[in-house]
């Protein structure tokens, strides 16, 4: 009989090629080997154990049912286009400090990583942001956010946003970050926007320097549909979690929407989103007092 | 054969008792009549129509499938608590200024109220937050939103915050605001929390001149279960939409979640929550070019 | 001859009576005995040096050319509105936690007092606010800030702001804090308004929770005379430094400005405001790199 | 006997070529003749006028002894660039939207400007923002702030502030705008910057986007010495309002400071700052209640 929460074969990645993270995937590559479990290397992650033969992404797709992301958030986002996307689990290992996406720290590897291995784990399923341009088949994902900006820092762009085909506004601004819950404690953050706990559905516009003093972040819907027309006589640009970036042109329509595929994290069992607040946005560290029921 | 979309007996209620409330509620009863509708008073709306017989609250929550609210905001929430906690559906009429919850202007009056009467109307369920301490049977609810507070303004409460019994951080500040949907353009809003679609499944935590730099809005799914723990030495209050107001003291738990009832506001088919925000926050009245499709 | 930098005789003050405040206070005797310098404790501190005769606020305004006030930022507000604006300088001495005025840390106290009797130190300038209500002869002083609000938290008061008898704007809010660069970093900083340095001479407005989107902080030099108006129906209060609180009824006129007299804070050599932020509000504690020059 | 508040030879300018500013240049030059008033303009602005000669901006400096700069803000900032900061005075006739520094609406232009012509108006100081680069002689000048930024929007730039050779913070961000008064109203406002009154002697220090959540507006005293060192290992940009752009590498140290020279704007003697809040923020248009006094 199989147990469907354990894993048999697992892709290693990282986009880090350091001693520590060489180190960590010796680690997992051991443990795993006592487990009877699997390794496969991705080949954009050939350095990561020297000796081992590597394989496509699409044959690491079509092989692994979890991928260990090593490394930073910016580690987990590019995992999780490449493989996240095909709906193989990822578990972040962070490389240095605490992530909000890689839970796992170093020294406590072999006894988290174990415990996950024995089918002890958190599903937490993420949605990405899709977007098309001008209605055309080619798209993009994010985890994080879409931002739509002018070419240059302190140039103003204007737009007319849409949800579900109704105006809601025209506006001036630097630009436009389009967030997903998971994407609230990444540069939504820095902009004032809200923090939102993944299990939220929902979409959050946040204009960058408006132009107009009423303007609030806005919360939709993750179902919503949000197009995003370009007013401008002058250049855009838009990235796909910091990453995909493509220039617009005046009256460019930007569509994006909720992903039909969604993330699938791997946390261990005691994972808790508050405490990953606490820890990296420095709120108290108080501890309830004792008498509380 | 009964065509649900319709209505048969109307409640009429206006927490105002000026010459404008009571002639809307007589064009009110006069369409209803030509219609085949019955008209109910409840007692609190005595003035409305001087002549007609006027009936409790809970005789009125038996007898009728709508109530027609006649005023602001503030109406609308009185209305929503008395009968709507009791899944009586509300159409709100405004005296005045367009409102949020209020959404037929009085000069559209006979249009809209026609097509309503027709089944022409749009569902919109929001939901409650209910309130209760220590655990306590007496609860309270809230449309817009409940706001825990130090008894003075400018003085500090200091609260610890769980959700779902994790502990989420321990806090100063002058109170804290938990905000629904429905609430974040009200009081939230003044405090720099995000504007929410209805639609959007969430509730908003908002400390008041928290003393710490590192706070933002938070939201959580609006199945959370929400408690605060006053932790401070001195008196704090609560209030449910500014309306039914509570001493706390040190040490109490206020458990906030969402109620098993909501409100049912009725619509006309053209209502649109972004137009609102436009007018009522006075977004960019533009229109989208034409050559947008 | 005299030396003007010296100091002769020292009032020792504290609103706190416990253990620590008593042990800084006999250190502090000792060293001034040493040094030949003269202590006088008010009667408002008596406690501290139980064995020691104490004096009027008056009689101690005539005698001392320092008050030493030991405890955190609340003593330091108290011992300023009491002696600091007959003229007598301050030198703060903190309990527990750095504080924006409160700069001698318990453990270097003996050096740092022994420098700042010698006459090494800096001589720091804070302007008061003072204000009056309806042109009436009585008045009130504010180091930090004034907060004019409703009496209840969460609910509104209309008022109308001048500048220099200019109209400015009306508006609905909770309250208006007017707070002074020394205030930034208290009450003001809470609602999100701009931390300022002390040598900027500006005054802070800014509304609590205002009702429009489009409000913003506004400074204006400190020289302005500010009248606002009180326009709701329902009470208000007014308080200075969080400590005295008036009524305020329906049209009175509140009228603020710069006292003529300064606070005079004492500070050791090595005193930086900058230090203080990052200590108090948490920035990088990041060292600059070796090579700038 | 000279009249010393009376202007004899005007330049002209305008960064605008339409038939509305040619209008009000023709407008000018007739009232001017009339009243004995010598015009010239700059060859920058040609097409003004078109069958008038056009001088060096040299001469234009040597000759005039007012700018009337016809346009919106944007054209006043360049006035003030070429002409304002060697003390030629200005005085803005905004076409279109009334603006915070260019006051005169073209409807009121006869009647104001002949008021100005006849020595009836306001001098109002501002100061520019001068900055040069690693110590070198190049330096430009800002009227409303200058950015640091780096090259792509959404990149983060760490950079270490000084003020007055103090070290402040080490902070990563998108940029950091560094803004005069008379920005406050510009890009500044955008990114939640205070309103400042021109009066108010301060630079507001705002950063953009900053990674860490206990950042807020620094005011320091408009005599301060900022120094801005470039910490990240990607380039970064200067612009001086939104104009003089220049690329930074790492280890630059940007050094800003008050320039020497003021801009000297002429304003009707009616002129408001506060009445320019109300239109151009949509405060409030509340008239004050006739019975205060």
């Amino acid at each position: 009989m199989v147990d469907k929460n354990k894993f048999k074969t697992l892709g290693i990645y990282s986009s880090k090629k350091n001693a520590k993270a060489m180190q960590i995937a010796s680690q997992i590559e051991e443990i795993s080997k006592n487990l009877g479990i699997k390794i496969i290397i991705p080949q954009s992650s050939e350095s990561l154990l020297p000796n081992k033969k590597t394989y496509s992404d699409k044959h690491v797709i079509k092989s692994v049912d979890l991928v260990v992301a090593i490394g930073g958030d910016g580690t987990l986002l590019s995992s999780a286009r490449k493989f996240g996307s095909h709906n193989i689990p990822i578990l972040g290992i962070n490389l240095g400090n605490l992530g909000f996406l890689t839970d796992i720290a170093p020294e406590e590897l072999t006894f988290s990583f174990k415990e996950v291995m024995k089918g002890k784990y958190i599903r937490d399923y993420r949605s990405f942001i899709k977007g098309s341009i001008n209605g055309l088949n080619r798209s993009w994902l994010a985890l994080n956010e879409v931002v739509v900006h002018s070419r240059k820092t302190a140039k103003l762009i204007e737009y007319e946003l849409f949800i579900d085909e109704k105006f809601v506004y025209r506006q001036k601004a630097d630009g436009i970050i389009i967030s997903s819950p998971t994407g609230s404690t990444a540069y939504s953050l820095s902009g004032n926007g809200p923090i939102i706990h993944p299990d939220v559905k929902a979409i959050t516009l946040l204009p960058m320097f408006p132009h107009s003093l009423n303007t609030r972040p806005l919360l939709v819907d993750e179902n919503s549909i949000i197009d995003i027309k370009i007013c401008n006589k002058e250049k855009a640009d838009i990235s796909f979690d910091s990453h995909d970036g493509h220039n617009l042109k005046p009256s460019d329509v930007i569509r994006l929407f909720k992903d039909s595929s969604s993330l699938c994290l791997i946390h261990p069992k005691d994972h808790d989103f508050y405490s990953a607040c606490r820890t990296k946005l420095g709120w108290s560290l108080g501890v309830p007092a004792k008498n509380y029921n």
